[in-house]
């Protein structure tokens, strides 16, 4: 059995290990929960007091051009194109997920509807964030189209049929932390006619991403989990160049323009992905934002996202290992998959009572991880900032948890909320 | 002819002058462009460090229910509620002014479509802001709707027929500054079956509006001119609880869900406002905008909205006379209205040459106005920091930019990305 002591090695051992230092981690916390909320990196408090005190204060309106506001969303965005195997100028930020993902699955739809009217499904999963499916349904609703849902990863192929319009999976699972095969999946929807458009909330510098390699159609993502912008930083979107200037999308604010500053009536999208743009960029939030995405592409040095999945990949074995040999009998099942290829950066697990009590017991203790309902605890494994000891220690006050019953007390069966 | 000591003297007299130690004034600027961004509270870096450093970076995701971000979206909202004439609970800040108006007008559309299908015509000014056409253009096409626009106030009324679905005006126009009786043109909209959607962007903190009063349908508003929440500031929506529960809006988002933390397939949209929040609420950018809100709250103990407005007339009322007189002879022609109920905060001038050099010389001598395409020199007054000397002394530079030709030098000819 790993031992705390050999934890300690690896941690020693570890090339990536200096790549913590560019947070702020808060005393007496194991973090495990950067999948929800990444942590604040040093810079960034810095940084925002430049934009607000210099930028803003100071540079006033002068600032668009003056401090290149106007061109942030691209140049965060371009940062963010390395991390997913985008181009530059491939990608923007903008806005939430959620709205970025309503507009990229309404051109797919749309681009379907012209050139194969008959396909009128979109296919997704049951468990998909549930963000993902109420936009997919109000789409299908606008657009008289269906919204399938498959329960089982295994059937999503019986449904790439003559009626699918588009895939729209999650790459990594919100919940079980299932990582799907984009590169397969996005073939098989090919051959079978559909597009594919893909949620990276969970992938994006958490584990390498190849979106023109696999020849993806259309993807969104977060930038407040792995890349660290902060809560509610804004979020990605990506067109692959094929179809990016074929779909007016339907949020046609001015600053996806082609000409914003012209102030003339009739929109004409800017080329690009720049008519992915909606309104005013968010500077505050932009700022924070790339300060996040530069703790990812600081491990460029030691590696990149390669040695950063490598040693995701070792900390949540590890995790897996050590639970399932320290706390055993308590009605814990792994609901992760073991096989790494299919695992992202963390490692969840159901229990048929008391999930969320345990999760209060433990961040009681210092040990942060969350609950999602029903059922499931989640633990997170940043592998920015998480440390093979962090594991151990947080097993063993989730192993303290579970043998001292302390989980039962009524205070950490309060419900917040947020849980 | 007013001097500068009378102004001086005005100043001195002025209830709502300790307002302005409110803010971070930069140094030797004069700002008039508080219409298109706000200038820095001095309140807003010290909270948004706090909820960098301490919230975000020590309360981690605890903070969602410690610090109350869940519900700031409604908190922020309340405040501004107070100053658009809305009740508690009808205002929500979310996503930016063009993506809230595409959820306003497409709940306006598609009542009218369950109600009076043959309404199908959105009635708007040509002048209107860009981007309200645009995405009116968008959910025309969308609806199959036609956008009419009209080139004249005086023209609206005779658009008011029975294919109007709605009336989608801005209340005070970004160019020109003139105010529309919003009672009125609801009024008048109703008369003829149709609805109004109001466009507050350059009306919430600047002058007296009473939605409620006037019975309108939908409004929306912009966080980052004069309620100084910072550059692409979030932006607010409200709509009357007559029609709130009636729509689902199109970008049903997870926190618009009626209960976003079941994570349950299948959108239910929450009651009242909170339908109309999309993805996680961008907190950084939310802390600020609230502080630039109680700037405007920080009224109230004087006089409040009313007192700003009477204050504002009286510095475009001034600055109108000082050009007018000190001026004479350079071709440039008022733009907006001399009828102090027409004027928003803002005084514009027409000038067939060499507007946007003239605008550049100001802001070399630190008199910062803006140029708006094709012809346009604009100067905001934001009362709550705009002296009456400040007018005096913008007047003396545009006198000596004019009377010196100084305008013409290649130099203030350069444009930038943002004019």
């Amino acid at each position: 059995m790993t031992t705390r002591d050999h934890c300690l090695a690896l941690d020693a051992a570890d090339a990536l290990a200096p790549l913590r230092d560019q947070f702020e981690l808060p005393g007496g916390t194991i973090y495990l929960d950067g999948n929800s909320l990444g942590v604040l990196p040093r810079a960034t408090a810095a940084r925002v007091q430049q934009v607000v005190r210099d930028e803003w204060g100071r540079g006033l309106i002068t600032s668009w051009n003056a401090a290149g506001w106007i061109t942030l969303p691209q140049r965060v965005g371009d940062k963010i194109a390395r991390l997913v195997g985008a181009g530059a100028g491939e990608v923007v930020v903008a806005d939430s997920t959620s709205a970025n993902l309503f507009k990229v699955l309404g051109a797919a739809l749309a681009i379907q509807r012209a050139e194969a009217p008959q396909r009128d499904r979109i296919v997704s999963e049951r468990g998909n964030f549930p963000t993902d499916l109420y936009i997919a349904e109000s789409l299908a609703r606008q657009h008289g189209a269906e919204l399938v849902l498959v329960d089982d990863d295994a059937d999503i192929a019986a449904r790439l049929d003559a009626r699918c319009a588009v895939l729209m999976l999650t790459q990594v699972d919100y919940k079980s932390g299932r990582v799907h095969d984009m590169a397969a999946l996005t073939r098989a929807a090919h051959d079978a006619g559909a597009l594919a458009v893909w949620d990276l909330a969970h992938s994006a510098g958490a584990l390498p991403v190849d979106l023109n390699g696999a020849a993806a159609d259309f993807a969104v993502g977060c930038g407040y989990k792995y890349l660290n912008g902060g809560p509610g930083a804004p979020a990605f979107v990506w067109v692959h160049p094929r179809h990016v200037d074929r779909f007016w999308q339907p949020l046609a604010g001015w600053i996806g323009h082609a000409a914003p500053f012209e102030f003339v009536p009739g929109y004409r999208p800017a080329p690009g992905i720049a008519r992915y743009l909606v309104g005013t960029p968010p500077i505050l939030s932009l700022a924070a934002l790339e300060c996040g995405v530069d703790t990812v592409l600081a491990a460029d040095a030691l590696g990149g996202i390669a040695a950063l999945r490598a040693k995701s990949l070792a900390l949540t074995r590890l995790f897996v290992e050590l639970v399932e040999s320290r706390c055993t009998g308590h009605g814990l099942q792994l609901v992760t998959p073991r096989d790494d290829a299919l695992r992202g950066s963390q490692v969840s697990w159901r229990r048929a009572e008391g999930g969320y009590a345990i999760v209060q017991a433990l961040i009681a203790r210092g040990v942060v991880g969350d609950f999602r309902a029903p059922d499931v605890l989640r633990f997170g494994f940043a592998p920015l900032y998480t440390r093979f000891v962090d594991v151990f220690d947080a097993v063993e006050q989730l192993r303290q948890v579970l043998d001292s019953g302390q989980w039962r007390e009524p205070r950490f069966h309060q419900r917040a909320a947020v849980t």
